[in-house]
Formats: C-alpha cells, structure tokens, sequence
C-alpha cells in the first residue's frame, strides 16, 4: 500500500524517515538486543535516549536553563488541570484568553480550583480570528496568564510576535499544535506544554516546559503525579514514562535538526502555508474561514459553497489519497492540517487536486 | 545482534511475535496508507483497533458486563490518586494491605484525601511474605479495600483463592505486575489496574476495569481527566489515548488468546516459575528472598551468600545474554521477572547457568 498524504488534526502525519529508522531497529535497538520498549527505564541505554532527546528539544526550543523540561502523560487535556492546581496559589486567580474549543475546556477545568477572568475572547464569530489583547484589561494580581497559541480546530494562530507584555504575570501557552513549528522566546513564557500528537510523535506523551521558580507550591489536594516538580526533581523519571513515545520525539527532534532547526522548519511552513492560502485567496469556489492576519501555519479550514460540494470534495480527494480533510463539526467544511511532517509534496498535490476539482464544478 | 534474554522488572520483555508483526505494519497498516501512530483516534480505522482490543480483553479476563475497561495514562502512580479521588466518597475512609513499596505509595496518596486503615502489613520482614488477611480487622464502612495482587519488587503475590470476602465493600486490586498472567475472578472486585509496562505492552498505557456503579461520584476537587467516568462515557475516546501503545496492547492479546488464554498462560507461568524456585530450593549457594507460599509466579529475589558473589554473578550472566538481572536497591542480591513474555527457554536456561556457575563458585 502506498502511503497517503494525512491531513489529520492529530495524531497526524510523522516523518517517513524517522518512521523508516524505527521500524529498522524496532525489534532490536543497536548492541542492546531488546527493542526500545523493552528497556528499563532505569538502564544505561534509556537514560542515554531520554537525555539526549532532552538535550536535543532544549537546543532546538532555545530553552533557557533556568527551564526544566518535563515528558509527562495525560495530553493536554491534563494539564488543564495541572497549570491551574501547580500555578493558582497565591492569589487564587488567573487570566485566560479563549480562542476556541481548548481553551474553553482549559477556562472550565480552572474554574473548579479558582477564580478565571477571560480578559479576550473571539467566540462572537465562532472564534475565526485572535482578539486583541489589551493588557489594560490584564489582572496585575492574576497568578498567570493563559493563551493556546495554535487553534487546532479554527485555524488561527498567536505567533510570537503577539505575546503581550504581562508585566512580571507569568504566560502560559498551549503549544500543542504548533510545538516546533514556529519559533517562540521561550524566556517570555512561565510555562509551555504540548502533547506529542501532532508535531512530535505518538500519541501519551506530553512535553511541559517549565521556569524552575514556578514550581514546589501546588495546592494541597494535587496528585502527587500531577504535580510539576514531581517530575522535574526525577528528571521525567518518577515512575515510568512513556519510555517508546519520548525515543521516538527524539528521533523527530533529530529530524527536524537536521532540517535546520526551528527557524529553517518555520520557513518550510509559511511557504507550505502560502501555497495553500494564495490558492484558497485566488480560488472562486473554495474560500479560507479564517481572518487573514490570524491564519495558523498549521490548520487551513476552508469550506464550498454548498454541504453536497463539501462532502463531494472529501470524498473525491480520499480516494486520491488525500485523507483526513473532513473540518471539525464545529465548524463543517473542511480542514488541512499541515504539520511538520507534512511534506511540500503533499501541498501541492492537494493545491492541484483543489485546482482540478474547481475547474469540474464551477 | 542477537536477542537477549530480559529479565527486566519492566518496562519488560515484549512477545517476540508480537513485535516483528508489529515492525512489518510499523510504517503502512493494512490497506490505510499510515502508520497506526499517525491514525486519527477518530478515524473508522482506528475504532476497529481499539474496541477489538477491549473486547479481546474483555474475553481474556472474563469481564463482566456490568464492568468498563477503559485504557488510560500515568501508571499506577496515577491511580494512587484516582482510586481515593474516585471511591472515598461515602465515609471517606478505606481499608489498605500493606505488602510493599507501591501499596506504600498508594497509602501515602490516599491519606491525603481520606483516613487510611492498614489492615495488615509484612513491613516487620521486608515485605517477603504476605500477611494473613483477618476479616474481623477490615472496617466494615470503608469505601474501599485495596490490595496490590503481585510485588514487583519483593516477590509476593496473593492469588484469587487469597482475595478477601469484604462483605460488600469494594475490593481494589493493583494487577501491574500479574495482569493476564494468572487468573482472577474479576467479579470480586470493585476495580483493577494495571500499567502495561510489564504483561502487556509499551509503557505509557494503564489499564482499568472499573465496575460502573462505582463511577460517577467523584470528590469535586478530581481533575476532569483524573475521573473515571469521563473516559468511560466516552470509550477511552474523551481525547486522544495513547493510540499506539493501545494497538501494541491489542497485539498482545491476540498473542495470548493464541495461546489458549489466561488459564493456559498461567499453567506457563507455573512452571517456568517451578523451574526457577525448584533450582532454588535445591541449590546451597543460590537462596530465594521470598516465604515460599506466597511466592510470585512473576518476579523471583534471590541471593548469594556474599556481595561479591552478586555483583560477579550479575556480571557473568549479563555476558552470556541474561540481563537486568540486578534486585532492587531495597532488597539486593538478583530479581528475574519471568513475564508472559519470557519463554520457557530463557528460565531453562538461566537456571543452567546458574548450575554452572554454582559449581564453578562453591
């Protein structure tokens, strides 16, 4: 079977290469005649895979090294929770900006251990633009300040350039859709976190990164788990990690080092991006969701005219070996997701697929 | 380079099958273009994977209907906080075996959410035996009794013939170490879990089988994600699990239907167990750490006479293909875990080794 072009929102499409270098030492990984899932966590050979994958997200990322790296569980989804319960613990109250369905739950899940003011929203058009961020509305006294930096499902984006000045409030950003996809100072952030799902490798694994100042003053009622400094104390090591999942973020980080790195993989994706956008800007039929300005390099939702030439669409580019373009219900229509793996290739053969579909149905 | 035997305490040793039929699909499964890792948790493809586990697993264990399974993160140490969060919800107290270092663990997490009363404990002997269970010492109002079933580290385990008649009250069961291994009677308890780590494939997913009237009243403070019924309402599907470890899990269970299932894997297990403890008993140099009625069928303590002795023991056989050999830090001397996974062959043959090297030693 040849393998198609996967716009999937996550998990998503990985690097061949990398997948083709696993597949080779699945079984028996270099002179330790075990496969990387049958390692010890605690052996010499894992901790060389764990560290170095560590050393190597931490060089590409440009983490500072007062910045703990952390390979956790539990997707996003858990640290929803976990910011709140390690970070909401002096006055109790902290400022979200909602720009879609994640944030949301992330607003929701917070609300259980504090008190959240949603100091920007763009819910008012089913979130197809980033507000603007006023810091006169900022709360000084909020213990942080939340942001998803990537909208998976809307398709927009808050690219560094945007991050506001908080004023000492420490930022913390979902990256879990553009994680190495786009360059960020991480220094302007308290904390970041992505799962691994979409630009990093197999679902289970989530990567927290986290200023050391930050962390060692949870609530009371936090899971010892779910406390960041459980983990940091024990580098990752506490219990077992998803020992496969974080070898495998560390082939991508490899990777995507040999690409060039985060600034040269960014470059890949604006130009991967335009193709896509200047055709959607150009086309008569198919037309982008998104407000210009605040368009993701990551997810492209876009939409036909008519339900029937919407799901025509899908069906027509599935069996070309465009898979996985179906748009989030939310929203309908359809969505490209583009992520790292995601080679030119595949851009332009969907760019002319599209092209090719217009012409038949105009 | 040739496989070794591993005798990991785990992360483990993985089917050999399992994980060359695994290698062969790693990079396109069946017709889908994809590898399973890149697979929408939504997608139709990745449905079949799922539910087709969690109904051979349902067989395998003989799960009653009135019971979820559900495939989870973060390990046992995650659900040292789960099972108080969730089932101290009545009088906020629950009875604990204490047979070693997780039930420790797991009674140290719970006290933070409720009042703990050890029913009995085997800490006066380091763990090497397992406690008489005495029903008149169980708290008749407690939310819950929690056992560990096998002690991965000191060798005990407590069979389905030693599990306590509660009276009504809920029995947790932690079957990290002895899930699929040997048979339990899974309508005894109010819920099991187990990491993967060890009988089941890659670490990262944790399995729990929840009884469902025991779901839905979880202490408000219970992250969403920390519930058990948010993951039960949803399949396991509320976000992303862990997909691949998932579909490695899935492999598994297939390999040990093939088998004849759980009771002909036991009856394995038995005898690779009898062939290593009979090796002990009949040896003047090699002792066994463990009272023998309550000996694991999974993970066997042994000693030398002398320090030395260990580590030149640990030494030789790692050169001859016997790994990770070493015991924990707390008991010393060797551990060989002989999980579902380690043939027949590598026992028969560690114990020939350990003949020799006890003639060459004496």
């Amino acid at each position: 079977m040849n393998r198609v072009f996967n716009f999937s929102a996550g998990p998503s499409m990985l690097p061949l290469e990398v997948l083709e270098k696993a597949q080779k030492e699945f079984v028996s990984y270099g002179t330790t005649g075990m496969s990387v899932m049958e390692m010890s966590h605690r052996s010499k050979a894992y901790e060389e895979i764990i560290f170095g994958a560590e050393a190597n997200l931490r060089e590409l990322m440009a983490v500072p090294d007062n910045y703990s790296i952390l390979f956790l569980q539990g997707g996003g989804s858990t640290q929803f929770a976990m910011v709140p319960l390690n970070l909401m613990n002096k006055n109790n109250k902290a400022d979200y900006v909602k720009t879609g369905q994640w944030s949301k739950k992330a607003i929701s899940e917070a609300q259980k251990y504090g008190k959240v003011n949603v100091v920007a929203s763009s819910e008012d058009t089913v979130f197809n633009y980033i507000p603007t961020l006023d810091p006169s509305k900022f709360d000084k006294e909020a213990d942080y300040f939340y942001m998803t930096l990537n909208n998976t499902i809307y398709g927009t984006h808050i690219p560094d350039s945007l991050i506001p000045n908080t004023n000492g409030v420490p930022i913390v950003g979902d990256m879990s859709s553009n994680i190495l996809a786009e360059r960020y100072d991480i220094s302007k952030f308290g904390l970041v976190f992505a799962g691994a799902q979409k630009n990093l490798g197999p679902a289970g694994l989530t990567i927290a990164i986290v200023r050391n100042d930050l962390m060692g003053n949870a609530m009371d009622i936090t899971p010892t788990m779910l406390k960041y400094d459980t983990h940091a104390k024990e580098k990752s090591l506490y219990n077992t990690p998803p020992t496969y999942s974080i070898y495998f973020a560390g082939l991508v980080f490899e990777w995507v080092k040999s690409l060039g790195g985060v600034d040269a993989m960014q470059k890949i994706n604006e130009e991967k991006a335009s193709i896509l956008y200047d055709f959607l800007d150009n086309s008569k039929l198919f037309k982008g969701t998104v407000v210009k300005k605040d368009r993701s390099l990551m997810n492209a939702p876009f939409i036909l005219p008519a339900e029937e030439l919407n799901a025509k669409f899908i069906k027509e580019a599935s069996a070309k070996g465009f898979v996985n373009l179906k748009g989030h219900r939310t929203v309908g229509g359809m969505r490209a997701s583009i992520y790292n793996a995601m080679p030119i290739e595949g851009v332009k053969a969907l760019v002319e697929f599209m092209g090719k579909f217009e012409l038949e149905n105009k």
